[in-house]
């Protein structure tokens, strides 16, 4: 089997489902719970979250668990707009945003704030100099992707934090779902940068578990309102087991993070001269300013689906360009956003690549799209 | 160890650990993606859907998968104050509501919705005449807890739900949390009933995993919006290993139901005799229309903390009377609610029962009680 689809999900490492099953058969209290089985518990959670700052270089206190990164997305926005709206009620997210946050957006506007959608490059980036001039006194909140998931490009978080550096009444988040392990932490988690969403099973981890980066100080109204855990923020039992998991594939990911950037960029780039020999073959990414693992590309005429399917074939996974989009058939956003025709962007498939996967791999993928390429002629 | 704090939370049975290990370790695709890795995690969500519908005697899209019982009922308060504002504001929920949704209706009070506190009876049963007179025509909610998380209190779910038989117009939810697998459904889920909250970690599932029964129809807004997974009433990737896990536990929970609610019976009522004898001792929880397992009871003048780390020091697992407010160090709502005075209230601490307890260890925690309440007899 040839998994091409770690952007939609990436399996747990067994070490961390080895540390699953140990906090979860193991550590039987309540984090809540006054008694030692509830401080032990209480430990893992302080002890995973003292790994993840770290490694992250942030301060213990601004890592909030969530259930993943719709949560964080959702919680973000929502709790942004309700704490904030006294102040303004003016928001900007780009025109190229995962669901989760751009349904969000759209459901805000429906309750009454103004959303402004920032337009996009013809290469897929946002463009800072629009988005600026979007800024009005009543925005609250800019939130822009670090690494976009259909076609992986890395989004200007540096220069959109210096837009935002002496506008300290917006709030800066950045979904950095994509982005965490395939890129430099720099280039998501600025020092402008307040709000930030990850979400542990693209890295490894196990589903259901995530968390939000919240800078020190900053107001947020909850989304998940009760007994008040998380300091106040995220209410709901602690995923002791789910939490310890993250902790552990972070970890895992960072250390051999360099390395892996460097082979999923050879990889990619083997992938890309490859592909680059079909006369009706498009790529839709780069590699200047691209995560070096995703890469997207159609083929003339040729609906993705159909080639998800011919490859499934061969035992080799890949998608439409979001795992989301796909079932719902909808063309993808961030093509259509990127002025590509619909009839285009419905050729589209993406390529997720992850450092679990390896050259010999690549090359079988090529050897296969040859035999895909020519047996779609005929259509063509 | 003798751990009787299963209310706060339960320790996944070691059959439902192996599901969740197969589960996460075998199942490698996003539900959400269109090739067979997909389908099959799709398939695993399908049959957890069904197996759970099943042993509730409800369809199959009924059942919303969440991230525990926390998220169901902020989801549910929040889902229809968006989507029923039109319509009405105006919310009741009892005075003795867990926190998930005491808490979430003072928010949207915050937020402009009308939110009156249905009263209780001094023994810890909702009014349902005080109840009944707090309806009016901008009524769109009414949400009473099936089991006191507290004292054990069944609340009545058949009454209420007479009483909103004709009245259509208001949606009724029941947060069943703490009622699953202690009490018939048929007290907790009337065909009146139009939501109802669960939670997995309560019934040696996973935590970080939960779902919402939502009657067919029923329209609300989300709480994630994203990709439209869950038919759009939940967005995020499905938690398939923590969602086939709870299904699993499910099962072997309604299995040994009857069973287990006999045993419970007999513990508790075995408790019960044995505290009678003191004369310090007050008991909050009764035998009618209480769950079987939850047993609240204080020794006069000496503060429930003091008590839980006093078991402790033998082993054994009690506590204040609910993990969320024990941390707090808050006085329990639910006595605070009855009429109890703070000072009493303070004494309260909680045994909860489940089906992994048995009668030796009952006997085994009234010698340590002995012994710990004449310890104490010097500070009464
Ligand atoms: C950029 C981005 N944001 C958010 C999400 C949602 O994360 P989750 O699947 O954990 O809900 C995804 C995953 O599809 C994503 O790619
Ligand atoms: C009655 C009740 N409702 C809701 C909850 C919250 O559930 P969870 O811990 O899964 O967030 C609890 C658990 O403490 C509870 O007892």
């Amino acid at each position: 089997m040839i998994y091409f689809d770690n952007s939609a999900t990436t399996q747990p490492y067994p070490d961390v489902l080895k540390t699953y099953q140990e906090v979860a058969s193991k550590i039987v209290g309540n984090p809540s719970s006054l008694h030692q089985l509830g401080t032990q518990s209480m430990r893992i959670l302080k002890a995973s979250r003292r790994q993840i700052a770290e490694l992250l270089g942030k301060a213990e206190d601004e890592i909030i668990f969530t259930s993943g990164g719709t949560e964080g997305d959702n919680w973000v926005l929502k709790g942004l707009a309700f704490e904030k709206s006294c102040y303004g009620r003016h928001i900007i997210v780009s025109h190229i945003e995962h669901p989760a946050v751009k349904e969000t957006a759209k459901w805000l506007a429906e309750q009454g704030f103004e959303v402004d959608f920032a337009p996009v490059s013809q290469s897929g980036f946002v463009d800072v100099e629009a988005l600026s001039r979007l800024i009005k006194d009543e925005t609250i909140l800019v939130s822009v992707m670090a690494v976009n998931n259909e076609i992986g490009s890395i989004q200007p978080i540096a220069e959109i934090s210096q837009l935002l550096e002496n506008k300290p009444t917006i709030s800066f988040h950045v979904d950095a779902v994509q982005a965490i392990g395939k890129i430099a932490p720099e280039a998501y988690l600025t020092d402008r940068v307040d709000f930030a969403t990850f979400s542990g099973h693209k890295f490894h981890a196990v589903r259901g578990v995530g968390f939000v980066y919240k800078k020190a100080g900053k107001k947020i109204a909850p989304l998940l309102h009760g007994g008040g855990q998380e300091s106040r923020f995220r209410s709901g039992t602690e995923n002791a087991a789910g939490i310890a998991a993250m902790a552990k594939a972070l970890r895992l990911i960072f250390d051999k993070e360099e390395k892996a950037r460097k082979e999923l960029l050879t990889m990619k780039k083997a992938l890309l001269a490859g592909l680059s020999n079909y006369n009706d073959v498009t790529i839709f990414s780069g590699l200047e300013n691209f995560a070096p693992h995703i890469l997207t590309f159609g083929i003339k005429d040729v609906r993705g689906e159909i080639l998800v399917h011919a490859f499934e074939e061969h035992d080799i996974y890949i998608s439409t360009t979001s795992a989301c989009s796909s079932k719902a058939g909808k063309p993808a956003g961030t093509l259509i956003a990127m002025g590509i025709s619909q009839k285009l962007s419905q050729t589209a498939v993406r390529v997720s690549l992850d450092e679990t996967n390896d050259m010999g791999q690549i090359e079988q993928f090529l050897t296969i799209f040859q035999h895909i390429y020519n047996k779609t002629k005929k259509v063509r």
